[in-house]
């Protein structure tokens, strides 16, 4: 019986027309990562579940896409554990291998498995599918690509600077507005340090992170319910009330939290981060933002975050500076920074404002109709012409209908439509209709060249 | 601890040198299939198990990578079925899901999902990995590139004579010298049909497929052996000496099979793609071949194989045409014809033959030297002109010795070189070194920027 087709929740197929779309995202993005130095690797959607496991935190070890093993892998399960119906500890049992789940754990994977054959500063992109078990929902799938542009095996704040180019370039030249928010690791830290509760930085930050949502005064209660002291909260207060430009609340900070080394460093460095990009002149905004926090747990500098101006929808870029992350492969104190673009949302982003350029779409430039054998022949070599000119041409495979060859032609977008009947034949011609002003010429295959060409 | 970094057994990390020529390579084949009016479709790596099984027959569905169901999935399991200890039961109860194993059955899948928004005939390319649990030997990896161009939704021979000038174009863009070789299906089963043994297609074909390598005798003894009679291997012998050209080996045949209509029919259609093929000059030769039996299970007319003449390989690319791949997905009576490029032994085929231009590796134009904080001032401005002429460059991310970034530069196979140190930054110049010939000279901005558009 027939199959009524379907594919996973959360994964989807590509039409022409999207496919288009996503390699003008894809085509930009990669152009201007090679224009910084930067080079593309790929590694396998499969990793070995010890690469993976314990790298995303217990709910990210829940995500993970886990491959069966082939061949006959129940066998081999002992009595008792079986009997157990621990799914969890089974797994461990019958599967070996997951699906990649980001692609910063495959790149430090990379570099400590290719150490002796890097040249370090190592800067690579990677744009490939990753695979998470997430309930799908509205914008957010199952299988998704992201866009990672890393540099590893430099402290330089020269490369944060850089990823900040790379985002307004690649911005700009989608024509998204986007302001970039950046937060450092080390100011936190030394927020924390400052009011004695060094080891509270999360929740600290997350507290500090629904300012906007919730105001001043829940947030101050929420720390105290917390168990942060009173004293702490009330130092806080200056650094809850940032305002002015990025210089003036990097001054506001130091206030605060200058007796704090750590803290003094990410001052440090965050004043170095806006004197280069001083130096620029960039189309996104650029703005001090202590209420970031992603990545705390593996972020150690300055953490990056980009927002679309005219879309709601969460963060479309983001990243930040690792000084360890090769550590758990065995190869320590190497320092990187990365950005990952989702290509999902920026396609969303994109859709919304009608941002896709409309040559994106059509790839065909001319379709010749098929009006029977005899014209057939005569097309056919005019059109290995066209092509040995790089014209992309084609021809309706069969003589069916005038009038659903155009109707093809039509919804394919095709740009033009060549017509060669009896008429044509005996000048050695061909009439050439424009499918969007409706003009019909008749032209010698010369110039048809010509004109298709243009 | 730390864990020694590997992947799973038959998967490949790219490296950029690697990712350079593998691009070369889609690169090439998209922009023929785009010449030649096909459009790119994207289907997600996984499918459901019940698209993909019975498929690939009983070691086809063996070699599928199936995905463990998420959460609690052992829990389902009844007690009688666990004791079984039956792996191939109990996957069905554990895994919904598997990783695509080719494009075709996907592409079939796609069709029929989405037939209400297609527009037939419909010419797709796809170029994605697909996944095989098989026994990981020497060029025959779990995870590989296929490279899918087909046409659905025409019977005519046009399509045909399209894929031999794809491949054709194709191949003679990558400097590959190739043979393809054509069957027919069709002809096959006149074959069977005409000595009285029409449902031992495949057996006759096998043995057919083995004269080059054990020689007539052997052929005709295990036609005998398999239960093909004596009179029938004898009226098979002029097909076994087939010779001469195709228009002669095509007579030849039709001496002997003329009487079977299914088999008249196969020569009637290699008669008339042969007849198309005549009218262009094509660097691959084309030659009619009885011994391929590819895909008999489900090809229906013409079968395509390419053989690379320069290098010792199995086929770089093959298909046929297909008359109801979509029938069991409830769509019947659509026919299809289509072929699938092997990137992988492309790729090894041109790095045996030394066929990548120089050209694909190098990314980056120019590296600037970093020579400490002032110098590095002076260049960031004239590296953001570069990179807004299109220029890829980089600055070294520290100050670190001069042999060390000149070492990285090399390596990664930078063209130039550029320096600006005292002297230059005085003058407002820069010295730029060719890597290649080490010639220096002193430049002018204008001029740095002239030099590296070249």
């Amino acid at each position: 019986m027939a199959q009524k087709p379907s594919i996973p929740k959360g994964t989807r197929d590509f039409s022409p027309v999207e496919m288009a779309r996503r390699n003008y995202i894809f085509d930009t993005v990669k152009v201007i990562f090679q224009r910084y130095g930067f080079q593309p690797i790929e590694t396998p959607a499969m990793e070995n579940l010890s690469t993976l496991m314990g790298k995303y935190g217990e709910e990210g070890d829940k995500l993970l896409f886990k491959i069966l093993n082939s061949g006959d892998f129940i066998s081999k399960v002992p009595e008792s554990e079986l009997q157990e119906r621990n799914s969890i500890r089974l797994t461990n049992r019958i599967s070996e291998k997951g699906l990649r789940y980001d692609l910063t754990v495959p790149f430090a994977r990379f570099v400590v498995q290719h150490r002796n054959d890097i040249s370090f500063p190592f800067k690579r992109y990677q744009i490939q599918p990753v695979w998470r078990a997430d309930r799908p929902q509205k914008g957010r799938y199952r299988e998704f690509y992201q866009c990672d542009v890393d540099m590893i095996g430099s402290t330089s704040l020269l490369n944060e600077l850089e990823l900040v180019q790379i985002i307004n370039d690649v911005f700009s030249a989608l024509k998204v507005n986007t302001v970039v928010k950046i937060n450092n690791r080390k100011i936190l830290a030394g927020i924390a340090e400052t009011i004695g509760e060094a080891e509270r930085i999360v929740d600290i930050t997350v507290a500090i992170d629904k300012l906007d949502k919730i105001g001043l005064d829940k947030v101050n209660q929420e720390l105290l319910d917390k168990g942060v002291s009173e004293t702490a909260v009330e130092k806080l207060q200056p650094i809850l009330k940032l305002s002015g430009s990025n210089a003036e609340k990097l001054d506001q900070i130091e206030a605060v939290i200058g007796g704090s080394e750590v803290g003094s460093k990410g001052i440090e460095e965050m004043r170095t981060l806006f004197a280069y990009l001083s130096g620029f002149e960039l189309n996104t905004e650029v703005e001090l933002d202590l209420t970031l926090a992603r990545g705390l747990n593996y972020y150690t500098g300055a953490i990056f975050e980009v927002k679309a101006k005219d879309v709601q929808i969460g963060s479309i870029c983001g990243g930040g500076r690792y000084d360890d992350l090769t550590g758990i492969f065995g190869m320590p104190d190497v320092s990187g920074v990365g950005i990952s673009f989702g290509a999902d949302r920026i396609y969303d982003v994109m859709t919304q404002l009608e941002l896709f350029p409309e040559s994106t779409v059509a790839s065909t430039k001319v379709m010749f109709v098929n009006f029977g054998a005899a014209e057939e022949a005569y097309c056919l070599p005019i059109l290995a012409k066209l092509r040995a000119a790089k014209i992309n041409a084609e021809i309706y495979p069969e003589p069916a209908k005038m009038k659903k060859q155009m109707t093809w032609a039509d919804r394919k977008q095709v740009a033009f439509v060549a017509m060669a009947g009896e008429e044509e034949m005996k000048q050695e011609k061909v009439t050439l209709k424009n499918m969007k002003t409706g003009d019909q010429q008749l032209l010698s295959f010369e110039e048809l060249i010509n004109i298709l060409s243009e």
